[in-house]
Order: C-alpha cells, then structure tokens, then sequence
C-alpha cells in the first residue's frame, strides 16, 4: 500500500483551502562557514511570523544526498513519489515550453547538429547555432508529413528543439538516435521493444524528410533525437486526494508540470502581484492552490547571494495578501535548495513551514535553515508534504479502526 | 529483507528486561497557539526524569498525516508495519469484545437491523436498540446451526454484534450485505472468490436462520453482515524477536492486539496499581511486557483537557513502582496522539522515550512534545521502535560481518 492508496481510500470532502507556496530552490548556504544563508539574511517579517506560529521542518525532495531536477522536485511536493513516477526527457521538455501532451504522444529532445559531406557528423550541437537562426529552421520542419501521425515541431532554444507525434500505437521506448561522438552518422531509431517498433519507424522517416529540409543550411543540415518518452501516467489530484486543484504559475515548466498532476492553469499573471491577484479570483473555485516563484532558483543558480536574498524579501511581501484570504492551510517550501555558493540545485533539506489550527507549532521563531532543524515537522521526504497537508485540513479520515 | 527478517537472524538471548508502556493517545495540543500540551501540563516529575536520563523523540505511528485506529498504532508499536499487516474490521471487532480467534475462524461485525412487512430495510441501525434489548436478541441468535460450521455470536453493544464461523475452507472475502441504504432488502452474501463461496453460502444460512428467530421483534427483526475478516496472520514475538511477551492491560481490544502477536495476556487488572502488581508478580517469567493505559486517550476523545492533564499525571505516579524492577529497557510512548483539542485520533507525532544504560542520552529535560522535537531518537516510525528497543537490551547481533 503506498500513500496515494492511502490518501485515496481515506479522502473526505469539506470546504477547506490548502495553499502551497513553492519558492524554487529556496534553501541556500551562508557564504562562510558559520554565517547566515540567503533566507536568514533577507528581511522576512511575514514569513517569520508564519514559522512562529505553525511548524516547520526540512523537506528532502527526493532522498539524502540527491539533488533534484524540477520534474522529480515539484513531483515530490505534489506527493508523487519521484523515484516511482518518472518523467521522461522528452516529455519533460515539451512541458517546459508549454507544449501540452496528449495520452497518445511521444515526445523527443532533438538537437540540430553538422554533417559532413559523407553524412558524418562534425558538430553535434551545430556550433550553438543562435536561436534567431534555429527557430525558422525547426518552424521549416513543421513541412514535414508522416501518414497516419500528426507531428507537432516545436524550437525550444539555440540547437534544441522538440518534436511530438501523434497517434495510436506510438510506444514510447526508442534508443537514442546521438552517437555522442563526431565522425560518424546519426544512428538509426531503434524500438526497444515491439509497441515502439511504428513510433521509431515514424522517427526514421521524420529524420529522413527532415534532411532534405535542411540540404541548404551548411551549419544545421542534419539531427539527432534523444529521451523518447510518452505523457507520463500519473493519476490526479483529484483521485488521490479529493482535490480541486489550481496552479499559479509564470513559467510554462510549472504550468505543465501541474497540468500533468491534474491542476487547472490559471490566469496569465506574469508578476508575483499578479499571481496574487489571481489567486483571489479564483478562491472559492478551488480547494488547492499551487503558487510557484521562480526567481530564489534563477538568482542561486547565476551564483548572485545578494540578488537571491533581494528575490527571497520580495517573496515575503507577497505573503500578507494571500494570507488574508484565510487559507486553512499554508505552506511555504522549495522543490529543492540552490546556494548561490553552489550555483546549481543540490540535495540540502528544503526550509518548509506549515501553519494551520492544529499543525502543533515548535520552538522555531523565524524562518531559515537552522531554525528548521529544531522544527516539530523533523527532517521528511518531500512526498509526504500533502498527506501531511491533507490532515490538517481534515480531509483524511482515520486509517484501520 | 524488512525488519523483522533482520530481528529474525540477528536475535540473541539474554536475561534482560524490556517494558513497554503504551498511555493510549498520548500525544496531544496546547489549548491556544504557544501553549502547553496536556503532557506538558500534567505534573510528571517521574516522567520528566526518564526524559532526562534517557533519549526521547516523536513516534509516527504509521506514516506522516496518517492518524491510525488502535489496531494499526498498535501493530507498528509492536513493530509490525501497520501497512503490511492488516487486521479486518471483524476480526478487530472480534478482538475487541475479548472472542480469541483461532486460525480457521471468520470473523463478521453484524448489525441488527429493521425490515418492513416486504422484507426492505426501514432501519439500518433498528432504532440503535438500547444494549439491554439487543443482548437478550444476539444471545438467541445462538440456536443458530449450520452443519460443519462451529457458530459464535457475541453481544457488542446497542444494534452491533459480532458473528465468527469456525470451520475448515473459509475463506474470508465476502462483501458485506449492508446495502448502505433504506428501503431495499439485504444484500446477499457474496463471495469475491472461489475460496470464500463456503462462507457466503454460511452466512445466507445463518442469516435466514436468524430472521426466522428474531421474526417476533419489531425493532431488530433483520441484520446486515459487514467486514467478513479472517484472524490476521502475524508472526509471533518469539519467532521475530525471540522474546517471551505479556500483556497487561485491562480493555478487550489491547488484550486482543497482545494476543494476535503471540503475547500472553496475564492477571485480571482493573487499575493501574494492579497492573504494576501484575507486572511485579510475573517478572521473572517474561523478557518483555506491554503495559497499556487507556484514560490518556479517552479523555482526549472527550475533548477534556484537563481530565487528560489528570490522567497523564496519574499515569506518572505509576513509574516509580515499575522502575523498581529494574527493567533493562524501558519506553514510554503512545500508539497515536489524541489532542483535547481535536477529540480524536490524530497523525501528530508522539512523545516517546527510551531508557537504557547505553541509549545516548540528549538534551532533553522533561517529557513533552516541544522537548522531544530536540531528542536523540528524531522523527521516526512507530514499527522502528522495538528494534530499537532490542539493541538497548543487547538483544541484537551485528548484521554482516
């Protein structure tokens, strides 16, 4: 029994809201040993006062030791075991760019890459071709036709660029076609199993026509493909939880991944104000809301201590409104933590707070990494975020009797 | 492997001592924001110098935000994963009224029931007949014979009783016949699988049966069958952990759990000074004892903060007498907590501690929720608690060489 049977099986409905607010990458480290990290130098009143008055603890997105993506990190804070549900390359890249995948597609990363005159390959990356020169080039592929599968091209950015298809029996288990080295030609698609026999048939005809298209472009005359992969089957809120559920989200990766879980995407807010607002708008639609800030993450990945703590403060002031609306439930955690100092995501437990009536609250005064580790929610996988939710909400019932 | 394969081979004989003290709901909530819990309210001197000496921590007692009934707190305290094994609503309601049932009983939780002149049910409940009229009812439903089926029906209380068929090739996979609703007869009982066809067509039998007994009963002329539930199959404390085990406690329901573990239940305790005395008269006969405590959790169940206050505290004087023993290991803990404030079971953690010569002491100076969140034993589950408990008795080898 794993805890969406559980969730499921003692799910009850009330009229409660839960909001989670994810600060990307929001954990840091100080920039000496001893000293404060990015949250406990930004001014944070309003998240301070949260974590004095609910419980906090440190959120393991994945297991000790290992640094997420964004596909395993937001998976695990919706309570989708991440190492159970996997989301495949090329799926996830279509989700990045907002591409919104069907039951029956494959999707596939594809890279432009140079061939040389006997079709081996000499630049795999076709020189980082600049995306002003790639996006026409991926929009002439959209010439391509293959009977019987509907092909959607799409240009992600500089050599990259994603490729769908479209129709019944496309399995989704096809090698990678990148030799990942120079002087040889692209390999051919090969299925790995028989259900994915016509999907690498249809990749190899794709490829094929796509050359011809491509004859006159010296730099990004050929391709390879890489992470075939299907929509990834992952039931929704609603079935595992009894959740109707909202994500507010600016960047279409967070947009697709809380499409892909069963949230609706709502508003178009392109501002933290305007996430806010849209959140009031839709109040009483939803029993689940899903707010996603993305700069803690790009700030801490670009290396800048100060501009994450200015990202984080700004973060705090968004707080008050949205606890106005009375949520019964709030929490504010990361998918995962980036130190600026590490300049990428890494695997430190994930400051997280939760307020609501009954959450026993701890001794934990204000909002930051050491603060938490006295915390009364202890160190936990991140999977467990929403049953934990779920109860202070009153929406699970007792399990056995 | 799972942990009791691990306990299974790494277990060792010794002549040490474990007690086991469960105060059932534990775990409780301040009455307002930054407040005292009920523990850590109560006046616990006894309590709060075991904290001091030994190493305390929160108790999950199935997986966070779960709040478990008895019978699953109580598996994972006894070490037996609450997810794994599960014991069914019959054999649970079985257990709790005192039946011992044996390896090729099925257990059913029956209600009485009213039907209208067509046979349809008019009350699912029979007007929740008062206990002093449905006892004499279940009582005659004894004359009830079915041929190669040993039958017994045991009185509950108000309109449930219990019915357990005792016989060779009954499997327990029927559904239940409570249709959920009014005006249609009982459902018939149906077997999900070939191996529980017997005990379908047992149970058809003993239902028309009992019709015809209770046909001069206007109230409770009928009943429904629900929670068929064989006797669960649970390797014994001598077999995973090579201890010979008691139980002292004075409800059927923790009695019953003792003795589904292979615990022997001794004494006739009604109070906790005779349980000590219990305790004290079987020292030497058993390496490990359960002592169970029901009040912590009823009052709590009440809402009645300061009844539950009380009761923790009167609890506390017990420890004394049953530290005078000498045990080598000694744990106080909850099955789950059960706040005032919240007049159930709950998910928080509970407050346990441990005591041993070589446990690792922590900073912890008193026995509550807000001081165990600093112990040495962390967050953990409930089901890791009796390892725990054999290391400190010296009971365990070293796994791998």
């Amino acid at each position: 029994m794993d805890m969406h049977d559980l969730t499921g099986a003692l799910q009850q409905e009330n009229d409660s809201k839960i909001v989670m607010l994810v600060a990307d990458g929001l954990g840091g480290l100080p920039q000496e040993p001893g000293g404060r990290t990015e949250l406990e130098t930004a001014f944070t009143p309003n998240l301070d006062e949260l974590a004095a008055r609910g419980v906090c603890g440190g959120s393991i997105p994945v297991k000790p030791g290992i640094s997420p993506g964004s596909g395993p990190g937001h998976l695990g804070l919706f309570g989708y075991d991440p190492l159970k549900y996997v989301i495949g390359r090329g799926a996830l890249e279509a989700t990045g760019i907002g591409f919104e995948l069907q039951g029956n597609d494959v999707a596939v990363r594809c890279n432009f890459c140079t061939l040389d005159a006997e079709g081996n390959i000499s630049d795999r990356r076709a020189g980082r071709i600049p995306s002003e020169q790639s996006v026409p080039l991926a929009v002439r592929l959209r010439d391509v036709a293959v009977e019987g599968v509907e092909l959607f091209v799409e240009p992600v950015k500089e050599h990259r660029f994603v490729v769908v298809f479209r129709g019944e029996g496309l399995g989704g288990n096809v090698a990678d076609t990148d030799p990942q080295r120079t002087g040889v030609p692209p390999l051919a698609p090969q299925a790995n199993d028989s259900a994915s026999q016509r999907t690498a048939d249809v990749a190899a005809e794709f490829s094929r026509q796509a050359v011809q298209l491509l004859a006159d472009q010296p730099a990004a005359n050929g391709l390879t493909m890489r992470g075939f992969a299907p929509k990834p089957a992952l039931p929704t809120y609603q079935e595992v939880y009894g959740l109707r559920a909202a994500a507010v989200a600016v960047y279409p990766m967070y947009k697709g991944l809380a499409r892909l879980v069963g949230m609706d995407v709502i508003g178009e807010a392109q501002t933290l104000e305007q996430q806010v607002q849209v959140l009031r708008e839709h109040w009483q639609r939803y029993d689940f809301f899903f707010l996603h800030f993305k700069y803690t993450d790009s700030t801490g990945e670009d290396g800048d201590f100060d501009a994450k703590v200015k990202e984080t403060a700004r973060f705090d002031t968004a707080i008050p409104d949205i606890m106005a609306l009375k949520p019964d439930v709030t929490i504010v955690t990361g998918d995962h933590s980036t130190p600026a100092m590490w300049k990428a995501h890494s695997w430190h437990p994930v400051p997280t707070l939760l307020v609501a009536d009954y959450c026993r609250t701890d001794a934990c005064q204000s909002f930051g990494e050491t603060e938490c580790n006295r915390g009364g929610l202890g160190q936990f996988e991140a999977k467990y975020l929403m049953p934990l939710a779920l109860a202070n909400a009153g929406r699970l019932t007792k399990y056995g009797a």
